[in-house]
């Protein structure tokens, strides 16, 4: 049976909604034990106690918050977020949860639990919502800000392991994130990642995709750098804000009829459920040796409980040593 | 009198959207004349006889496609871009617009008509929705993939001026688009970028700005590189798409009533003019001497004709003028 660790205080609105998460997974899936890391008299009354066999309260009070530093998490060895990596460091946990510093879960994952062999540098993925019923897995959002075309190229075979392994796709197509589809498009760096990842012969990369081709569903995972992938995620989260505040200022105007107000209040309510992070969970932190799901610092009960079964998916999955793998076998090449 | 000229030819629907947009301008704006570029046998019937004496027509027949090379545009001198990008060198127009092949376009703009003192690359800019009443111009969107800070420094002077001259904003604040809103954020072009601009005291400088930021409308002016703002366009479109289809899909699902059906229709309509192009025109190519429009291949006559009025706009400000007296003045420093 997997246990995972829960950094059950590090989200921006306390403790309540994770643990409300935790136990909604708990219920649902029988399949899993869990180490909730915060201060036990705050957790503990938040716990059903026909769970209390399934949930240990690894008792800790130092939370790193949103203010700190990300280079403050290494020395503060007695915080949940330390604490929630040491477990799966030390085997005692598969993989962790968290919704603290992402910054400070990132470096802590990083050098506490390592680097799997063969990368260069872990990178977050996340999933965007396309037009059909499928998701587009987008990395590195974030993790590293410089990348080079190796990076590019690391990026590349570890999506496609996390879609094939993880998410179940057949075969997964991957494109690289460029100003256009030719060849010969791309900065530096992606003309050069272009070129390792023909040569190394990856199967299924489609080339060069553009923006619009994430919520297409063009191809199963899109590689750009974590600079890119964050401007691109808050450009997305921002034209989808925007609209709905135009549209709702219209309607406003506009709508006489309660049957109107109503039929959209649905739509509305459809729409949400697809752009939704809280759909999916958290953001997988690929390239460590154990499972890291980062999930969204507002994360609500459904998003921590979908991050949790992420988190139980890759700790039950070859996810790791097909990365290593498939790393070492197109680097040969 | 103002004169325009116009590549007639070169959009992907040929020249009828373009001339009938070139009409539209000249029966909305009494004090211009224009300069067609193209095949004097195919212009002629779509000018009505009474702009006879405002449009006159510059037979060229040769049309640089979508297919062709940027840089076949210079050796093809009898081509309708190259042609009316040579009117302006000489002094015989004040500007030009070209819905034809941008690259091309911008090639030729940049070589024929030369670069204003100061400024190392021209970039391309673009006025992007958001859910206020006002827009954000963005800058570069596909001129430069690979920008050092020095050229990011530019833009940011550009934008500036550009938002002031030509948009008539009384202020212009700029921002810089980065990976967060503190100052360590970025990646190394970036922050370089920020120093520089911060160094130079350039006024109304609102530091880093975020994706979601271009369409709350924080700021008047974004400045990122041309790969970065060409993914960027393209996200936000392919977003906007994206949920259109979603909503529309819903809708089929759930609409009985023809009032709702109606209701959504008009809300639809307002959203489109909201995110339309079209509204806006073309897209600047600024630190080029003259003014240089460079619009949509797919434009409509609605476009073409905001195209020309913003060519109007900006041949009879002090755009160039002030963007070479500002790049000295805080170059100086």
């Amino acid at each position: 049976m997997v246990k995972i660790a829960i950094d059950a205080m590090g989200g921006d609105f306390g403790p309540a909604p994770i643990m409300e998460g935790l136990v909604a997974a708990l219920k649902q899936n029988k399949n899993f034990t869990a180490i909730a890391v915060g201060k036990k008299d705050v957790l503990l009354p938040l716990i059903p106690r026909i769970y209390d066999n399934r949930i240990e309260i690894l008792d800790t009070e130092d939370v790193i918050s949103m203010h700190d530093s990300a280079t403050d998490a290494l020395k503060r060895k007695e915080s949940t977020i330390y604490k929630a990596i040491e477990l799966v460091k030390n085997g005692e946990a598969q993989a962790v949860v968290s919704a603290g510093h992402s910054g400070a879960s990132m470096s802590l994952a990083t050098l506490r639990i390592g680097r799997i062999k063969g990368v260069s540098r872990p990178a977050i993925a996340t999933l965007m919502p396309t037009s059909e019923n499928q998701n587009t897995l987008v990395l590195d959002v974030g993790a590293n800000v410089d990348c080079d075309a190796k990076n590019l190229f690391e990026f590349a075979i570890m999506g496609q392991v996390y879609a094939q392994v993880v998410l179940e796709l057949d075969e997964p197509i991957v494109g690289l994130l460029s100003n256009g589809e030719e060849e010969s498009k791309g900065n530096e760096a992606t003309k050069e990642a272009y070129e390792l990842i023909s040569k190394a012969q990856l199967p299924n990369f489609a080339g060069n995709v553009e923006g619009s081709d994430i919520f297409k569903g063009t191809v199963d995972v899109v590689v750009c750098d974590g600079f890119i992938g964050n401007i691109l995620l808050k450009t997305a989260e921002g034209v989808a804000d925007t609209i709905g505040k135009i549209l709702k200022k219209n309607l406003k105007r506009s709508l006489i009829s309660i049957a109107g107000a109503v039929l959209m209040r649905k739509v509305f309510r459809n729409l949400k459920v697809r752009v939704d992070y809280a759909e999916y969970g958290g953001a997988p932190l690929l390239g460590v040796k154990s499972p890291v799901i980062i999930a969204h610092g507002k994360s609500n009960p459904k998003a921590i409980k979908n991050a949790i079964f992420q988190a139980i998916g890759a700790a039950t999955s070859s996810l790791d040593e097909d990365i290593e793998h498939r790393l070492h076998k197109y680097t040969q090449k």
